[in-house]
This record gives structure tokens, C-alpha cells and sequence, in this order.
């Protein structure tokens, strides 16, 4: 019966097919939690999760302690991330812990609004998260190599990056005062190779981009600072009085799952580890969307260096969620994908070029064949099965 | 598994125990729905609802349509609010919802702040869930009876009115531009008699109050105006990409589960219907609570006329899901409660008198218990224990 709604309808694609690869909607991954079967089957009692309340003894009280659990062990598992001595900090995705974040190191007593920045080309929803409700206390202020203000500011610093792939760290040098939020949403086995264990004061997670659970809407932040933690747990409350405790614990098992996984993995016992999955998934779609891109000869895509991953223990290159998706100079690309109608976010939604555009690289097969098909079909000088564009 | 969290263990209350009362944590319905076993049990696979998306036809394109198909029906039986023909915006609990409201009615192109405001005594929150991000869009504006402003305005009317239990009409005579929220939270029969079929642009709910699901943070909107609805939809998308999945898929079985209880409800096969069941609770709870509020000689609390509810069939008063407690001048209500280990909410935090005070009526049973003996042991002039105060 939960099956019924149509997104998860089977429908068959035509080499016509209108293709949306404008959202990074990660339902490439489903396959694995599929052929896993009944293993991380939930079930919920109609009396469960009444409460408002998880853990009044915790800052984050709306937190529910398998999950905390879970969060923890997962980061040790992958090691990408420090969470030991972390205050955890749930949200409804990523994005309701962004704005936290900015509430949380912007001043209700400051007569400006602190500026908020980050290292163009950059999440093209940033801006929009920032300034929707005009806030006083904070405001986009664009690309943070341009950035020239001696005032205090945020930079979001985006790594793996949204939507270019590339690793970053903070650029901005300013003699105001500067606070980070790292968002690693991105900094799974999956997209880039494992090279340390990130410890920034405010590091956010989602479920989305790690297990492809984006429909649960369960993001994480790691906190150093217990004040700061406490004021993204105010945002919260304010915002949302906490956060789905049915999302919570579906976040708990599968998180749970996947680490079992990984010590399988470790005693070479098994090959059913999560990121060894989708990271080879990954690599393929990667190897198969570079063939495309050259036999298109219209587009290209930059090369990733090769990394050893500390997870793998091999060398790795990146593969990232979305290509970035480059046209000749003075080529609108994503007027060009939308002529094979693909629909894609272009360059300019992440203050870069028209002649980008982001294309997602985790739909489902089906759709995924059916892009390397379109752009196979481009060929040279911009002509679409023989007509000129 | 699931029920590991502290929240849900049974803590043995002595005496003794501090009692919170301060929320409207709904724990009260929770027997109901243990009652109920298995029917309302929800099983979701790892492999369900990894999507973003739900209904890409929808202009609440993240709305799964059995929860929409749900919701109507519900209101159909209840005969609360007219759903047919209106928008159904989901929301992590209505809280999210309002704010989402507010930023649908205001404009980006106005040079001032609307105001917000509200008769009081009104919802403590609202002040704080309007303010802390000091948005240019709207500002908290007090009460609605004292408003005087000939500029723009958004009315909160809430109804049955949060603390005080009372019904409500629009109160502010403005010559400007003013629009209307209603937040119906606690218009359902266990707290009201259902007198009339409302009918008003923006309609706010809870599954929180409504079924007493709490922790699964799910609201909802029935708009009027698809391009309200589709701005409130569009907060929804900024603010946190959409609504728990598994929360809307549990919400949509449970309201299933009241709805078929309302058809046999009707035919008069069963006693199994839940706002049945949750009147009485209320309606007994309000009787004891009366008795002890008498036998205190302290307290007091004001009568609701007798209504019919169409819904029940019988004439029948209003048991509000808090009780407005009140003191005798001078005695602050908040202060003497504490005194008793009685945690709850005093009455300026309402823009009311501290001879009031929010006291939750929807605890779970020891509680509630716990609450009639430390109310009936204070007596007359302020003493506890023969103690004086």
C-alpha cells in the first residue's frame, strides 16, 4: 500500500522521454535497500512515538537515542568525521539545519544582518534558503572569493562540492570575524574518496545523499561548541517543535544496517557493504557518462584526482552526484540538454557560466541510460540527431 | 525496539515527583491506540519512500496523495472544515505551517514588516515563531484587540483559543488590508462541541492534537487560494524540501483507521470510535479536575456553555485540551503551581495576568492523577500542607 503514490510508479521512458535530472533525487541506491529484503523493515505500532519529547537529558531533546547511537557508530565506521565529544543535532534535512546554523552564529543585538558566503560555483540553494524571509540577523552575500567586507561573516564551505565535485576548503581571508559551516553532505565513500577525518565546529550531514533516504527528510549536525548546539536546537523548536520520530527511527535502522555491513566488510566476509556498493555503482556511471561526453563531442568534464580512501583502502577518484557539465564557450547548456529534453539546473543558478550545467548522476537506471543515450546522440558543433541547434 | 527511549518508559511518579504540565504533550490518547493492537501497525521496507517527490501533479508536489485522500475524508466525517475543492499543504507539524502562512500572505515588495497579531490570551509561541529570525516580511504585533494601525495586518484566530479554551471570531476592526489564519488546532470533539462546517481561506491542523500523535510532526493547511497555497508550499520547500514520508504514510493509516471507527460510529455497531472515546476521557477528566480545583479553595476556572455537537449527536461543553487555571489578584498562578512541583506556563506569557496559568490536560493518567491530589492538598489562603504561602 505505501507504494501506491506515483513516484514510485514504474513508468516506462520512450527515447522521448522528458528526463528531470534538475533535483539530485537519489533513487539510484534503491536496488541495494531492495535486494536487502526484509532486513531493514520497520515496523510501527500505532501507540509508538506519541511524545514530543525523545531525551530531556540531552541539549538536542527531540533527539532519539538510537539514533544518536547510530549517527556516532557511522562516522566511526567511515571515518569521516569526528563525532565523538559532538553535540548531534536533528533536523528535517540538511536544509532546516542550514538555517539553524546561520541562527545560531548570526547576533540578535548586531544592527546588521551577517553576511553569508560561499566559494562560487555553489549550491544554487543556498541564496534562496538565506534570504526567503528577509531576515535581519543574516544574508547571502555571494561568492566568497569576491567577498571584501570587514565585517564578521559565514562561509559555507562545501565539500565534496555542490554542484562542481571539486574539494574545498575555506577561501575567504578577512580581518573581520569569520565563522564556517562545513557541509558534507557530500563526503560519503560513494562521491569521493575518504582521505581524513573532517573536526569543524559545525559539520551537517543528510541521510538523503549518504543511504539515498531523501523522502525520510532526516539531516545531522556535529557540534563542537555546546552553546552553539543549544541555539540550533532552539531553531528547531521554533521552527518545527523537533523533527519526525517514525523518520528518526528508520534513520536509526538503516544507519544500524549499513554498519553492520561495513564490519562484515572489514572481515572480508561478505560483499553486501553499503558504500562498497554504491561507490562502484558510482564509478560506472561515471566511466559510462565520460564515454558519452566524448563520443558527444559537445560537452566535456573535468578529471578528479586520484585519492587513496582511507574507507577502501584503495585509490580512488571521485565520483560525484552530479556532473558538471561544460559547453563549448557561448553555449547556453542547459538551453542545449533541454532541446533533448533533459531538464538540468544551468550555470547561472550557481553564480558560473551558462556554458555549465548541472546534470544529477543518481536517478534511476532507466533514466540514467537514457541520458548517456542523448548525449551520445549530440554530435559536434551542436547538431541533435543530424539537426543543427 | 522502538520504544527504548527514555520518553516511553514507565517512571513510577511519588508524590513527591515534579509533574511537567507546561507542554501539551497529547500522551493521553495512548491507551486508545494500544487498545487498537495491530490495526494501526505500519511495516515500510528499506527500499520504500526514498524519493523527494510524491505528486508531481500537486502544487504540494511532496504531499503523498494517500495522506491528501486521508485528510478529506476525515473532515468529511468530523464535519470540522469544509476540504472539498480546497488545497492541502503537509507541514512538520502546523507550527511550520503558520510560519509558512505568514510568508504567503505577506509581500516581498512592501517596505515595512505586516503586522501579526492575536486576542489575547493567546498561544505563547506565537510571538517567538513570528520573531526570532526578525524577518523583514512580518512582525509580531500583540493583541488583536488593541491593535490600531491602518496599515496591513494577519489575524491569528484561534479557535477553540489556546490557553483559554474559548471560541473565536476575528476581532480587529481595521480600516487597512487585513487577512485571516485560522488555526484550528483544537477544533475537534474531544475538545469542543462540532457546532458548524468552517469555512475560511487558511485552515491550520494537527495530528498532534487531533489524534494525539505528536512526535510524528504533522500539520496541515486547507487554503482557499491555489496561489496561497502554492507559496505555502513553497516556504515548505525553502524551509526543509518537504514532510517526513514515514510520518505522512503513518498519519494516513491512522485517520484511515478513525475514519472506518466513524462508520461504525454511525451505524452504531461499536464503541470503538475515537473521538468517542477521547470526549469522554476529556469530559471526565475536566469533571475531576473541577472537584479538585473546588475542594483547593485556591483556584478557579471558568465554565464553557452547552453546545450541540453534531458530531456526538448530544449537547455537550467544551473540555479544552489545557485548563486556564486562575488565582485569587495578586497570587502569581505559575509561582504557587511551582510550589506544589507543578511545572506549567504563567499567564503573562500569554499576554495575561500572572494570576493565570496553562495547565496541559492531555498527560498521561498518573500524571493527571498526580496533578487532582497536589490541587486538592492546597487550601484556602494560599497554604499547602498547612503551610502558608
Amino acid at each position: 500500500a505505501s507504494l501506491a503514490s506515483p513516484n514510485n510508479a514504474k513508468t516506462r521512458l520512450s527515447p522521448d522521454s522528458v528526463l528531470n535530472l534538475a533535483q539530485g533525487d537519489p533513487t539510484a541506491f534503491e536496488p541495494y535497500w531492495r535486494n536487502l529484503g526484509d532486513k531493514c523493515t520497520m515496523v510501527i505500532s500505532g501507540s509508538d512515538l506519541m511524545s514530543y519529547l525523545s531525551d530531556m537529558g540531552n541539549i538536542c531533546w527531540f533527539l532519539e537515542p538510537e539514533l544518536a547511537e547510530a549517527i556516532r557508530h557511522l562516522h566511526i565506521e567511515v571515518g569521516n568525521a569526528i563525532s565523538k565529544d559532538r553535540h548531534i543535532v536533528i533536523g528535517t534535512g540538511s536544509t532546516q539545519l542550514y538555517q539553524a546554523a546561520l541562527y545560531a552564529l548570526s547576533s540578535p543585538d548586531s544592527s546588521e544582518p551577517i553576511s553569508v558566503v560561499s566559494a562560487a560555483p555553489y549550491y544554487s540553494q543556498y541564496p534562496p534558503q538565506t534570504d526567503y524571509l528577509r531576515s535581519g540577523l543574516y544574508k547571502w552575500a555571494g561568492d566568497a572569493f569576491t567577498f571584501d567586507n570587514d565585517g564578521p561573516f559565514i562561509e559555507i564551505v562545501n565539500s565534496p562540492n555542490n554542484p562542481d565535485g571539486t574539494i574545498r576548503e575555506a577561501v575567504v581571508v578577512n580581518k573581520g570575524k569569520g565563522w564556517l559551516i562545513h557541509d558534507l553532505a557530500y563526503y560519503w565513500p560513494q562521491y569521493t574518496p575518504i582521505t581524513h577525518v573532517a573536526d569543524h565546529d559545525i559539520m551537517l550531514f543528510t541521510l538523503s545523499k549518504c543511504t539515498g533516504h531523501a523522502g525520510s527528510r532526516i539531516g545531522w549536525a556535529l557540534v563542537k561548541d555546546a552553546e552553539v548546539a543549544r541555539k540550533i536546537t532552539n531553531f528547531i523548536e521554533f521552527n518545527s517543535i523537533g523533527v519526525s520520530k517514525e523518520s528518526q527511527l528508520r534513520a536509526a535502522k538503516i544507519i544500524g544496517v549499513i554498519c553492520d555491513g561495513c564490519q562484515d566488510f572489514e572481515s572480508s566476509k561478505s560483499d553486501t557493504n553499503f558504500f562498497e556498493y554504491a561507490q562502484r555503482l558510482m564509478a560506472e556511471r561515471w566511466k559510462k557518462l565520460r564515454e558519452a561526453v566524448r563520443s558527444s563531442e559537445v560537452f566535456s568534464l573535468a578529471e578528479y584526482p586520484l585519492d587513496f580512501c582511507n574507507f577502501i583502502g584503495e585509490f580512488t577518484k571521485s565520483n560525484p552526484a552530479f556532473a558538471w557539465l561544460q559547453c563549448k564557450e557561448d553555449v547556453d547548456c542547459e538551453k542545449l540538454l533541454r532541446e533533448l529534453k533533459v531538464m538540468v539546473r544551468g550555470g547561472k543558478q550557481f553564480e558560473a557560466d551558462e556554458m555549465y550545467a548541472r546534470v544529477s548522476m543518481l536517478s534511476r537506471d532507466e533514466s540514467f541510460n537514457l541520458l548517456l543515450e542523448k548525449l551520445s546522440g549530440i554530435k559536434g558543433g551542436g547538431t541533435i540527431n543530424g539537426k543543427r541547434m
